[in-house]
């Protein structure tokens, strides 16, 4: 119960922070935070927690994380559906304090909050063939990232670090394409606010994230060291 | 007394710091450092500091870490009030040097100098309810973080760089909102030389981390493993 | 063979995310990554692959890297033909990726791609002599710390972190003056792409990365404690 | 001598990269780093010759340094000079290096360089009072930083992070003052190349950063634990 506690803490945190400095710092196109910014706030949301909840439940934050893990042979069967019905209510929760905080304000207009999506939903434009390429091999190499840096045998407390600014890269990389997801949680939170085309295509960003761990997690036994 | 000094160096640095980059920047919208500067800039001072005297008084810097801990049972009671003193006092004479440089040139406007506030005195405009949200929520989860990453039995080394871009994180995602505080002695020594409405509201940035660290220290208790 | 494969994915990435992070912003001038942010990118690529990968293969990604290392003693002569090939493949599966993902809009103009040059496809209008040096002398930085970081008697982890940020630091430096190569694979994944006069001035990317190295290996050989 | 011709490539580097970051990318005012990135390159300078060198120098870069160290108890006597001179002449080289680099494009306009400067040579106009007080903090706390991540008790190898990312910290406080020196060698290096105002204001970048270093050391030995 403690590490559905600690998982849903960390994802609610990793949908305040990182959706909630792109949603907050709309209102400053000058002075503000722009993908930089963004793509820090979702890494660090994922490096503090590593260091605050990992010796807890794992900090997977992640559904897709967690389905890679267990692939890979490192995370138990029975735990799996528990995590991820955490991490969906983690979000939730996440965006809903977004949510309040959000619209304190006079004539404020959240648009599309900060969900992910292809077509006219995409930041840039990218149709659904870029949206599912991009999402499958950020995905792929988040988890080859995690997979790799948590080995047994590496030094001691690193993987977070590395983990952590893995997601301020795939942030880097594909914030025009989709807006980022990689984390199916962190999808389902935005797009029950935002609602209309982002729920219809919240679908995209279950799937292609989790192929991509799957992947990851075959790629990752047959790549690692015989420990 | 050795504790005292170094805590009132560390929260010098951190008003100097992270108040100073703001405040002095602000004269060059173009090339400045904007928002991501400023966040940086606050949670660099925690982190060189964390390597600098954490050895010496902990490297709390903050009156609510100060209470946060002494609820999640790391801190003793005996200590709590001359740390709070020691801070605020550093805080001030942050300010004091930031005031010093800052006015060394002709026709400087300081304004609300670095200082927290909500409604017409939040950064974009968000009310009371917000900014309560925002501080309590912030605090609790930058304690959480304290707690967790300090974690007795964690690798020896990597707290201070969690905790220091935990601060970075916190203020990518709360400068429109209160201009971030999580940190009495941050704001109180920022209110005194900004005067009228952000000393009027000064109440809020002494509640609202306190009340955010104590829920931590709170959850922390039932989180830990039992060591 | 594993360590080929290895080679090969964090090749891919390199080029995938660094190139890609310049590439996919381009269309986002106002709120985009800049400099700033696609030195991140490059830089967080080797950093997340060195922790990922480095127990495999050591993680070089780069020809001259693996020359340098093989000049400085060490690496074994026996691999280093098989490490480049692998890495020039994983670049153009980088670039193969990058390109199918970034032509999924309408009216995309791709240009130089994120391609290498100097002179008139020089990002600054730099001449061959400054992109010569530039060049040079980035990658004997680079390869020095590679060497340095990586001295056995070092504090075991850090040199990930070194040698990721020491690529962050190179390109904002040098992406004004030839959009930053040091990579012969990158360099070569981009220009097979972008054409005309990339293709003509590859030569340039090859061989001054290449005598950087070399140099730098000469150099540590002396520098370096008696072991 | 091993330890002079590693400070020699470390401070060429501190100036190539730092200055460097700031001149070669004056040319992209939209695009370009703007005071983060130079901040960031400044600070990776060291935080990358750190690990590559700190085995073999100590990795100072800086007189400042060398004489904080030294007042504070941790850096022989016999060694000042020689270290002070070999970082003179390594600025010096990097300076030139980034001379011939810059200037290889056409009318090009190196104004001052990336010198350092009060009053009319401030960049945001600061009066000789603030750059100094500037100076002398900075610099303080330049060296607080280096005295206490060294501590011989604290984990290893965590100091390089700390260091680094404080230049990171004190140029995102105070390029608008003084375009930051701390660091005697790396504003000489550029005073000789811009000449006139910067070479008659040079004095006040030797004596400011060393007084700073000098009591950093004085408060070091009060504040460090008996050993």
């Amino acid at each position: 119960m403690k590490k559905l506690v600690a998982e849903f803490i960390g994802t609610l945190w990793l949908v305040l922070g990182g959706c909630g400095s792109a949603v907050l710092a709309a209102g400053f196109p000058e002075l503000g935070i722009g993908f930089v910014g963004v793509s820090f706030a979702f890494g660090l949301t994922v490096l503090t927690m590593a260091y605050a909840i990992g010796h807890i439940s794992g900090c997977h934050l992640n559904p897709a994380v967690t389905v890679g893990l267990w692939i890979g042979g490192r995370f138990e069967s029975k735990d799996v559906l528990g995590y991820i019905i955490a991490q969906v209510l983690g979000g939730l929760a996440g965006a809903s304090i977004l949510y309040l905080i959000a619209t304190g304000k006079a004539g404020v207009e959240l648009g599309g909050f900060a969900a992910n999506g292809y077509g006219e939903a995409s930041p840039g434009g990218y149709n659904l063939t870029s949206a599912l390429i991009t999402e499958v091999v950020m995905t792929f190499m988040f988890l080859t990232i995690i997979l790799g840096s948590t080995y047994p045998k590496s030094p001691a407390g690193f993987a977070g670090i590395a983990i952590g600014l893995a997601l301020v890269l795939i942030h880097l990389i594909s914030i025009p394409v989709t807006n980022t997801s990689v984390n199916p949680a962190r999808s389902t939170s935005q797009a029950i606010f935002a609602g209309g085309i982002y729920l219809q295509q919240l679908w995209l960003f279950w799937i292609a994230p989790i192929v991509g761990a799957v992947l990851a997690g075959i790629v990752y036994k047959y790549l690692s060291p015989n420990e």
